[in-house]
């Protein structure tokens, strides 16, 4: 059985039980509260010495990282295509991500929606910019294609799915992108689509 | 005949010239000039929407994100190891470089010695704060081992090389890291090593 340490109000964490859900994998949850420091303690310290969620736990193997994580499951699924040339444009947006996305478009969200921080902070604005650069992006590449790789949904969708269909809670506005909201509308009717427990408010599963 | 659009200053850039040089694939290089604005010019935003080096082209596909790069070079070579587990591993500390080293490491290293910012910045103390602890945790783990994953020189050595030996240009200190300093002069000991090119002050090859 897979144990996944996760956080309710973590993208990178839904990623994870998104995919596993559609793969049908069992699993359970261990949810830590990242804000009172339950990711810092020695016992998950040396689980992942990185201290983040969600790291994964398949029996005596233990993995760090969203998107590897992500891989790492998707591996001889429809979900990460076999081809050297299609895999590798998964991962390329799979790395933009995680540095040109999730920094900008997630850290936004955490900062003003969870702890509470001023949207005129500088600090902010900047952030914002880059994220808008971001959407742009995917705005138009999604303008012409129904998903980011190969006409098929992969985890590179699951990937910038987690926190684009939250950026409104970062300041973000979608009301000018109609591709990027054309796209979520198809991801969230993929079989096997579960919400974000953040947005439902309930854990889907998972033990303390 | 690969090309690879790329920038002397760029870590990231060297990255892939290291791999291909070790994979003795030849290799065309177009140097940008990133200061000048080279990488948003309308010609090489229609190859990479994202503006950005290292981008790749193999023919007609055009493949930007140097760590998925390094991937796509490497699969079923030696540098990229094909068990499901160690492959992860790999993927783990290539997502660990571009989201909890690079834009800390390598960005206060662009700060300080290309942009001369000033050393007492607050963004650049923060950062630095960040880049120290993604040190830390390398040190650690470089401890008991002599490569990142599977006690074998892989593309997660490349990537995390790339910034980590010149981490001093930013402001870092090694000298209280001797387990990466073993590890770097495990991994310029290798075959086939190439100097980053701003290190030794001319181009391996390329044309403009």
């Amino acid at each position: 059985m897979l144990t996944l340490y996760d956080n309710h109000l973590s993208g990178n964490g839904y990623k994870v039980r998104l995919l596993l859900s559609q793969l049908e994998i069992p699993f359970t949850v261990i949810w830590l509260d990242i804000l009172n420091g339950e990711t810092r303690t020695p016992a998950f310290l040396k689980l992942n010495p990185n201290g983040r969620i969600p790291t994964l736990a398949d029996g005596d193997f233990i993995l760090p990282e969203s998107n590897a994580i992500l891989c790492y499951l998707a591996e001889n699924t429809p979900y990460l295509p076999a081809g050297q040339q299609e895999k590798a444009r998964v991962l390329q947006w799979l790395f933009f991500e995680q540095y040109s996305h999730e920094p900008n478009v997630a850290t936004v969200r955490h900062w003003l929606a969870h702890l509470g921080r001023r949207p005129d902070d500088p600090q902010i604005l900047e952030r914002q910019k880059a994220g808008n650069a971001a959407l742009d992006l995917m705005e138009d590449h999604l303008g012409s294609r129904p998903y980011f790789v190969g006409d098929r949904y992969s985890i590179a969708d699951i990937a910038l799915y987690a926190y684009t269909h939250v950026a409104h809670e970062g300041g973000y506005r979608l009301e000018n992108r109609p591709a990027i909201r054309a796209w979520l509308a198809r991801v969230a009717d993929q079989p096997r689509h579960i919400a974000m427990v953040g947005d439902c408010g309930s854990p889907i599963s998972g033990s303390r």
